[in-house]
């Protein structure tokens, strides 16, 4: 099969490699329809994740029909159109009982294998451990498209910015950074009742799509103003925002999180960050703060379905540019240069 | 009335004032029976709270007898024996009513007010704004002295270590620093139903008092060993504690609670801080933390009293020492020398 194979910082290629096979009773075979490129893929292909390999195929996202499936499997049979989780879990851990699928200590203390510590999504097969916990089938009336979605972003946006950050009904609050996964939690923190969605971003692009996916406010940081002061001017009584929503990983987006919450307000970290930040608890140790962090447990698919049955969820808006299987050099080129390219996921279908 | 009156940084006398006066309808007159020395007071006569000014009556903490209520009280009526509540409460507004009554808006948005921008229960008597709501009926077989702790410190390591910390059934809880306010989350952790509590301090004989609060292991710091490690090691699976409990305000303390806990575990700030911390997002953007810090609300008293008649809440263990009123000043010297004169919480009657 031809998948897209990772060879060391900077270096990718789609190419021929093995056909992947039942290894674990409860693997599952997947012929991948349609993937798409995150962040993370980014990250690794920089260097940043040096547990990603020379030979390793990359990608934890996608929707696929199954072609095999191990003598353990109960639930998944070969014909399902599914959707792929990024987090592949026993389901019988401490963690995974606990619902923190996202530190299965089966599979290492780390959902996230797919593209990392095994072979991922971004080929024609792929193979699924413990497939009955990592497939969710497709509901009619759902796009493979959509369902991709599900496998990481909106999930990620959902459970790890708006479920950690508590945000309820009539909460004002600060999304910081706005590219996909920052979108994730606007979309899904209008589908929680937030009475204000402001959204913080230096990109025009992002600012204007922002407001599509259901914020009602933006502030952009090129224009040069104290953007703490923007947010808390727009928070009631001045006193700062419900719930700040981190979605970019530098110590200076944490500050303006962390600088823009209210008293008993909570700072939900989705952001992915590469140094230290400054918590200024000689400022915070009295402000009843909750600061949260994480790793997706992917566990919300079913409820976002039910978010896109009902019309609150629309996971097509995320994306922008498409391509086919003999084009992942392109859609690669076109994701890095997101910004200029006014891309925001780009699918890959076969 | 005598009152112990702040004089700026180092001094203090315990002096004669004017009698305090209803100035409010919703005001009370309290006449001191117990009350007590907090670290925060010490703090104060360090010069640490700029907002604590010359004239100023300290001390937040006490049971008294109400002698006289304004016509707007309710609920309070002379002839009360009461625990003064160390938060102050008009129950109205936005935060009082979310039950985060340590940012009442009505007072300043800062609930702490006695001995810090009103005077305090270091006196004779005292004036009690909202008393309504400040002021908790002691209970047939509750002593004063026990009465008195409820009035900050229970609360505060119940509320901001305990439930902040979210222990539940079975958890191994770490508490970093068992100075009084830590033991409170010895104490309440234990009737949590804490399966093991490992108290770290780096005094012996604090140490030792934390056996009778309900710790069922310590780490003594002054040892010299690798506390994180010997946390971990005493933790499920060695993947870290559930819950730690940080209750000193040392950048060096706030690390060994954040570098112990495991994947999915709490970090309760309870300790007050002087200087900022780092925090290594780099590390623990992955780890699904959840970090609170906090002023008490002071809601818990009702709860802890019935902890008190089930046999569960021992406030009388707190006290290792007890003085008269005209002995104020060797009640402030023993407390500010704790450690040496191995005192946890210091009795002061009249």
């Amino acid at each position: 099969m031809k998948a897209l194979v990772y060879h060391g910082p900077g270096r990718r290629a789609w190419e021929d490699v093995p056909d992947p096979v039942i290894k674990d009773p409860t693997d599952a075979i997947v012929a991948v329809e349609t993937t798409t490129i995150c962040g993370t893929d980014l990250h690794i292909l920089k260097g940043d994740v040096p547990a990603v390999t020379d030979g390793r195929v990359l990608g934890h996202e996608g929707v696929g029909v199954v072609t095999a499936v191990g003598p353990a499997c109960e639930k998944v049979k070969v014909g399902d159109r599914v959707i792929i989780s990024c987090i592949t879990k026993c389901g019988t851990c401490e963690y995974c009982i606990a619902g923190l699928t996202s530190h299965c200590q089966t599979v290492g203390g780390i959902g996230w294998i797919f593209g990392h510590l095994i072979d991922g999504t971004q080929a024609e097969f792929v193979r699924v451990p413990f497939a009955d916990n990592g497939l969710i089938p497709l509901p009619e009336g759902v796009t493979a498209e959509q369902g991709t979605m599900l496998s990481d972003i909106l999930p990620t946006g959902y459970e790890i910015g708006v479920l950690n950050g508590a945000v309820s009904s009539g909460d004002v609050v600060a999304v910081v950074g706005v590219g996909p996964v920052g979108l994730a939690a606007v979309m899904t923190a209008a589908a929680a009742g937030a009475a204000s969605i402001i959204a913080v971003d230096a990109n025009k692009f992002r600012l204007e799509q922002s407001r599509e996916f259901g914020a009602t406010d933006t502030i952009d940081v090129a224009a040069g103003g104290d953007v703490v002061a923007e947010l808390r001017a727009r928070s009631r009584g001045g006193l700062g925002v419900d719930v700040a929503i981190e979605a970019v990983g530098l110590p200076v987006t944490f500050g303006v999180a962390l600088d823009s919450v209210r008293p008993g307000g909570h700072v939900a970290n989705v952001g992915v960050h590469g140094e230290s930040v400054e918590f200024p608890i000689e400022r915070d140790w009295i402000n009843n703060l909750t600061i949260t962090t994480g790793l997706v447990n992917a566990t919300t698919a079913p409820e976002l379905l039910e978010g896109i049955r009902r019309g609150e969820i629309a996971p097509e808006k995320f994306i922008t540019h498409r391509f086919g299987f003999d084009e992942f050099d392109k859609a690669y080129d076109t994701f890095a240069n997101a910004a200029d390219e006014h891309a925001l996921k780009v699918i890959i279908s076969k």
